[in-house]
């Protein structure tokens, strides 16, 4: 049998469509026939030559969803459940190792050492080859956690669950929203969106997204932001005046950098009341260096900062559980589906931002 | 009746001795025979005039233990016991409003915008004048919690309980020594010293002290440090591959930062673990810039960074618990006790680190 | 100036309708003309003779909200902002002594052991007289806490708040409800409704109601419940296999008592999951004694029960915001409003169980 | 090669030692040469027939210290270093999945339906035979944590790390005890002992026990305890009187039952102040019923009562770390030894309560 996939042979030049020959499977392997695949911006900058890791040749795609096609052996899913031919399921991203110190006792798997992810750190020439979801199959390893979907759950909405809803729900974790709190979300792009559906969820009943793009800003309203402010029709000092004039002078309880910028970051130590916490989730890349003023920003304020890296599987359920709260609102997100072919359109849109959400439909009809 | 009392009334000039009558009490006060007033290293810098908000001509001394003399009216103790003069009590420094949004409903007094401290705030020309306790009496407000010591507990033993061990309390409150892992403290000096004794009454297993000074180093092991990296023998690397190998190559799960300085800050993000954290609990006065890389630092480590913004009187109560548990090795910390007349030399001591922590001693017969 | 009062003066008799003289206000107290009193169940206990703290003559009524009428003196909200007459307020219902264990060290001001409530603890004859909100006007001492509400909230809609909404959101916050996961709420009475939107509020992705009438499952429904079990129409074992069902077999991480009846506390443990957790919010009154099997139920499963006992002003505040959350849906609790001249109509429903939420109006016209 | 082993054939019958053909490892598997077998109390329950899931016939001994003698594989340990024949290791009891929910979504293995234990679950006819620590050697599954011990930490002094440590380490993990605060520990056996190590290593400031075995009390006060209540001494109702003398009026802000009685059960309730937490380790085998006031015992108190089920690798490594705190005062604990052929006569011992830890040394020489 054989699969097709999006390869990228060479940095910055349009992916290749390849035949693959789908290798039998080993004990535990599941072959997937992919339905949806998430467009990320890590996948542009993997494109673009920009992380150093990136093993050519290879498969993109670490955000997938589709229907199970072989298993090798008995398989059941998170819950417990048989897994069988034709179901359909999205899988945890990340695969480790279970017997670190960080799997094992810290019970932090999103640090373990090991960790690798599909679409990410294999190259093609790894077997089983199909390593990615820029693809029609992917064959999972045996010990992937597998989360089933319902019929009527369009994969397209529901598969940036797998990375950016969950890494914004490991933020959430880590830094929660308190009941009737302040939340201000900074970045309205899909780790922001998340962002206003966890504090949302968490009963914030205030939240502010600060962005550039009315669009973007439009779809966060959507899913439950209550003040919008465009950056480029306020300073940040009118920002700041807002935020403060909402919470009585006090500034927000917990403030979520999501855009990846340095300003950003030190914006948000400046809308974070005393006692309120900064959640890193954006700069998920090199940025270089950033200055800031310990005594005034953190101690005098008793402020906390949180990075966070990326997710696990409790994160991932999470993020699925989110969308089930209003799937019309992230359905909106997707404003572009793709079939395989037009892979490295979709890699171009996100690129220029004109995209919230792509999404690559590997089955889905050539126009 | 007449008090004495050390009078700060120029900068960087010899405080000079007064006699200051006790005025009437109002409805609530209470009169405080002082037995000891520890002297901090905040009191140098109002005495240096780098604390632009001291409001001269002032009594000093915020950490403080004494006898009860008189009531105006009755009294009860933070455990609902009757209050009657002769008894030892100590104080909680820092007087709060009780109503507004941070003490009411955030339940964090520490961070009260009308928070105001003995010997800090309060020029002696406010009523009731009697409002620091390098003197021979201070007058304590209505609302100012008191604390029953025993009378063979030591006053200058406990007295720092009020300050820099609340202080570190509230550090290891916010971020909490896990029961069996490794904590680095940074600076072993009153602070430091106390963060030591908590990390052991968390429960940490390996507590490791980074110092410049043998002598401070020495008493950190007396209060439970397990190993001691003189930073005028070991470099940076040195020290960071010395807590390496003591947590198999990932870290410290804990470093505290109570040294003040913008380097060990920046260490303390090298020697915490991935999920770990770091507290700030030293950097009590404005020192300027910092740089940090927010990447390669926070994000990808998923480290917590906490700022820590003096206690409140769950702290105080927890620093004097702590002595409580080896009173021997905090009274080894007081290297110095001075009668009030003695009080400039008392700074001076403080200011040249020639003493781990002095203490007035206003009753002590002068030599 | 004279107000009017609905007074207990005989247990099971009518309510009798008194003039009362209004005295001039102490340093710091707060008249304020009543808008809404809510009629709670436990009124019924103190009218019935069944709660031998009740103090008659007195006027019930411990959830209310009204407008500022006269101040003696300057005030201030829990936000800081200065109040005026004319403002619509609610207050919170208990005065706690700020100084105590509790109050100041623990942090639990519910536990205060002086801690009175406005309708409940005091009588008609202690000064200042207008200590329940059945009437036209109540007095409010000088600490209790005061918060806003805007023009366009309907007082009746808001004033459960003050108690049971209180009281659901303090059980939350002792046992929160996991993002995404499973939560049961026993009984949808008043408590129960407000526990559903807790529920909702911290993300639960099911949310089952069990409850014996149509009416108030429907209303649950409304507030955010996924499954209703009318336990008429289901035998207990058909109820714990749905809740089964749903959960794969698991059980639900979170049961909340809201119902008051030691069945429904049995039925709860059979409810939850291993590692879960049994929120007891709505025993509030001695049921006597109940049978249960340590071992099974609780060490063999590894659950958590955890009692609940009034709240405190931050459980107030979160209440307030969940109805804001979801204003229409809180409206139609109220299911009847009552007039001062209708208090004993009014506590006679809520006997008989004909309304959900009972609310009197005491500026409402007499029809 | 043959092992020898201690084989439980029939109920209250004496075991009997056989010689045992150590079967060729599956992959991943360790063999080890046990030095320290604990005897727990429920080995006795097995032995006497009172555990209903006995797989007669079986070796007993689910808590063990040995050398590794045989890998089939390369292995490391919990900390990331390589294993070898020779190494002194102490392994995590309990097998489990590491994929159901309670494994890899709520962390929480110690709940993990598919979770067995050596020495409990399996019989000896179940391939590798060697599956329980009263033996010569053992034979460990390829997915059991190994825990390094070093050379000079006494296997006996150290095995109950494995299970009453781990499982008492559980509870103060769901309810630990506040610094500064006063723990109550109901029972002086291995789990009491335990216990009272934990209360102080979270920082307790007083520890009481309540025993009846004058010796057993005094081993608890080497560990830690500060109050020892013997209750041949004193009737509940002075036990009570003592811990809230202890606490200005209040009661204890843990207790924790670690004798396996309801009588103790119901006397943690009345032990504990309001808002406290009573957590329950020692009720690990049915008791039948036990009947309790659920409105005044844990409503009004607003009390937690947390039921515990054994533990995970995290518990077991804070054991560990409790032991090497204060190892002479556990050494003490241990006040007899056994060899292999003396078993049954350990199991006696345990039973009569003639010994606090009774240890098997298989490799010790016959007296």
């Amino acid at each position: 049998m054989k699969a097709m996939a999006a390869v990228l042979c060479a940095f910055r030049r349009p992916l290749v469509i390849e035949e693959i020959e789908v290798p039998p499977l080993a004990p535990g392997q599941v072959l997937v026939a992919v339905e949806a695949a998430g467009v990320c911006g890590s996948d542009v900058h993997m494109w673009s030559g920009q992380d150093p890791r990136t093993p050519l040749p290879m498969i993109l795609g670490h955000e997938g969803i589709g229907r199970v096609q072989e298993i090798a052996g008995e398989k059941r899913d998170v819950y417990g459940e048989r897994v069988a031919p034709g179901d359909r399921i999205l899988w945890e991203r990340g695969v480790t190792c279970g017997r670190c110190f960080y799997c094992a006792v810290l019970h932090e798997p999103a640090l373990c050492p090991s960790r690798w992810v599909y679409g990410i750190h294999r190259s093609l020439e790894v077997p089983p080859h199909l390593n990615g979801a820029y693809a029609s199959h992917i064959v999972l390893d045996a010990s992937t956690p597998l989360i089933p979907l319902a019929e009527d759950e369009d994969p397209a909405t529901f598969v940036a669950a797998s990375c950016s809803g969950a890494t914004a729900a490991h933020g959430f974790a880590l830094s929660p929203a308190p009941l009737g709190g302040t939340v201000v979300v900074m970045g309205p792009g899909p780790l922001g969106a998340f962002s206003v559906a966890l504090a949302k969820a968490q009963g914030a009943e205030h939240i502010v997204v600060i962005g550039g793009t009315a669009e973007r800003l439009a779809l966060c309203a959507g899913l439950g932001a209550t003040l919008l402010l465009n950056r480029h029709e306020m300073e940040e000092g009118q920002r700041l005046e807002a935020v403060y004039a909402l919470t009585h002078g006090r500034g927000a309880d917990l403030v979520v950098e999501a855009s990846g910028s340095i300003a950003a970051a030190r914006e948000a130590l400046l809308l974070v009341r005393a006692g309120g916490a900064v959640s890193l989730v954006g700069l998920g890349a090199p940025v270089g260096e950033m200055a800031l003023t310990p005594f005034e920003t953190l101690v005098r304020k008793n402020v906390r900062v949180q990075g966070v890296w990326v997710s696990d599987l409790r994160h991932t359920l999470q993020a699925l559980s989110l969308i089930r709260r209003q799937p019309a609102a992230f359905a909106a997100l997707v404003d572009r589906r793709f079939n395989l072919a037009e892979a490295t359109e979709a890699l171009a849109a996100v690129r220029g931002r004109e995209v919230m959400k792509a999404v690559l439909e590997p089955r889905r009809e050539q126009d």
